[in-house]
């Protein structure tokens, strides 16, 4: 039988219109910073996919400065900066900040001081969607970018952090969406490609299926797939939840992104889920894929005020925009299943 | 008629060979970083990529470091440690350096405290290949690595920097390699990638064509491509000099890249060469390609000693594995014909 993946929050597959624009591209030669026209061609495809990614995050007008993934772009824009920030922020983030925004219960983050912080635009493992303050200094949008109804010019912050992977693009490739005038110190530096921000020969092939996702995301996301997609979601947690009377669902109350689920089954290790599920064909995570390789308990849900076994005990589900209802019908059953044997162990 | 592309040293052509690994790594949906299969998946693509481009490297056994490119690179390996250097240095090496190492008239650069600098192996206008000395703290062997039989096990160097789409891989995407156990505190910090050296999420893609692309180019050198580009390279030199007395030759007596001639007509500016000549159907560069969008003369033929008005008269001719006689000759033949009316002209 096929293996269903429920990762997408992980990593996404490429949408095939960014794998035709990418293969397309790789027909092309020029450096971008070449005059000659080849160069001028490179350049071209750099720009067309530059006006795709601000049109599809609503930010025409702003400046749209590509980078690695949203991990450089949080050292770019929080490098030497000092911004507070909350601990359920991803690893990249909290490389930078001080980490003493509280976290209430309901996920939500408390921002004192809009200017001098960052906060997520939406949480990677429990999706739960923040309502950012006017002013905010950086919002790392990755998770929240393609999969939200998102309009940086009327987010009210002054950077925001995207990536392409996120959405159905390459990995390697992502942005850093600031307003026009802002300054921001580029970290690395020589050619003085991105306007001076971001130096170094430009990823084309990337920065061209970046592009050719983000409108293909946007156009779906118009198109109201992200409700086929809620209404599995919302399925699968009825399931479970009909099943298994001592799972907590994370964030349940909360708005939310539409395709994830975070549950947690006190006394059963989300690793150990992780790789159950697995071995029966089901990709899902326990905490965000960066550091799902480490052993130990969700500091997301820490923050939120569950207690370390909880926490340890999380798993996310997250759907994609080709998720089926059968397939979370399955993972539902076979999750079931291994609850029950979990338990007959346990007890 | 086909143009002729003979700007490689500013970026060359994707490889077959990575072309059509990187189409099949478009199928493969996991993180890297992802504990299931789809994850393991992708992270067994990565590490097949890391061993190609370290065999290709000659640099079994060292730590290959995956970046976004040289300048990344640069910025990873020079940032903070005030390491001197030479003004032939590329732009993104002369960011971080003291630039206060001498050039000789033959394009060598003199180093005296080998452990506290950095020097290119090639450059990227000349073509000059420098003798490393023993014990050097960085070396950017970007326009050298896949060009010159190097191992970096031999070289004597304590890091190197190497890019993909010198060698027929795609762009943006590089690696640092060091010898093992050297430390290198992270610039990109987040998940942990790359043993905590590289945090972000890994360019799979971009990888994978980096691994493959190596890999062909150290079998086209084994193979001796490069003679047979060495002696077209010539015979391009011979005809030129042949046609235009007033010509010169850079490097011409000196170690140099096999496929790099630059030259310089004193009077013509560069960049007017490179425009006729680009309208003529020949992409050519004045200059390293990232600041060729920039009117000044050239930094690397100054520090050799070069006047003003010879340095902003240079361009750069760099041929491909896969550029034949004919191109040479046609090139040779229009740029003759130029040269013959700009004469016309400026007496």
């Amino acid at each position: 039988m096929n293996r269903v993946y429920l990762d997408h929050n992980a990593t996404t597959p490429l949408r095939p219109e960014a794998r035709e624009a990418m293969v397309a591209a790789m027909e092309l030669c020029g450096n971008p910073s070449s005059v000659h026209a080849e160069g001028r061609a490179a350049k071209a495809l750099i720009e067309r996919a530059r006006a795709q990614v601000a049109a599809a995050f609503g930010a025409d007008g702003a400046d749209v400065v590509f980078t690695s993934g949203s991990t450089e772009g949080a050292a770019l824009t929080l490098a030497n900066r000092d911004l507070h920030g909350s601990a359920i922020e991803h690893d990249a983030i909290r490389s930078w900040i001080t980490e003493d925004l509280p976290t209430l219960q309901s996920g939500q983050v408390d921002v004192s001081n809009p200017e001098q912080s960052t906060l997520q635009l939406a949480n990677s493992e429990t999706g739960i969607v923040q309502s950012l303050p006017n002013g905010l200094a950086v919002t790392d949008a990755t998770q929240a970018f393609g999969k939200l109804p998102v309009a940086f010019n009327w987010l009210g912050v002054q950077m925001a952090l995207i990536s392409a992977h996120k959405l159905g693009g390459p990995k390697g490739i992502g942005a850093v969406v600031l307003k026009r005038g802002i300054e921001m110190p580029a970290m690395i530096k020589g050619g003085g490609q991105e306007m001076g921000r971001r130096s170094g020969t430009e990823n084309v092939i990337g920065i061209v299926g970046f592009g050719a996702a983000a409108e293909a995301a946007a156009r779906d996301l118009s198109n109201g797939i992200w409700e086929q997609v809620r209404e599995f979601r919302n399925i699968l947690e009825n399931a479970l939840e009909a099943g298994s009377k001592s799972t907590i669902f994370v964030g349940k109350g909360q708005d939310r992104l539409p395709n994830t689920s975070c549950f947690a089954t006190p006394g059963w290790k989300g690793e150990t889920q992780v790789m159950q599920m697995d071995l029966a064909g089901f990709a899902i995570s326990a905490g965000s894929a960066c550091s799902s390789g480490k052993v130990r308990a969700s500091a997301v849900l820490t923050a939120m005020g569950f207690d370390e076994v909880t926490a340890a005990s999380a798993i996310r589900v997250s759907l994609g925009p080709l998720t089926t209802e059968e397939d979370v019908l399955r993972f539902a059953e076979t999750w079931l299943e291994k609850e029950k044997k979990h338990r007959a162990r346990a007890a």
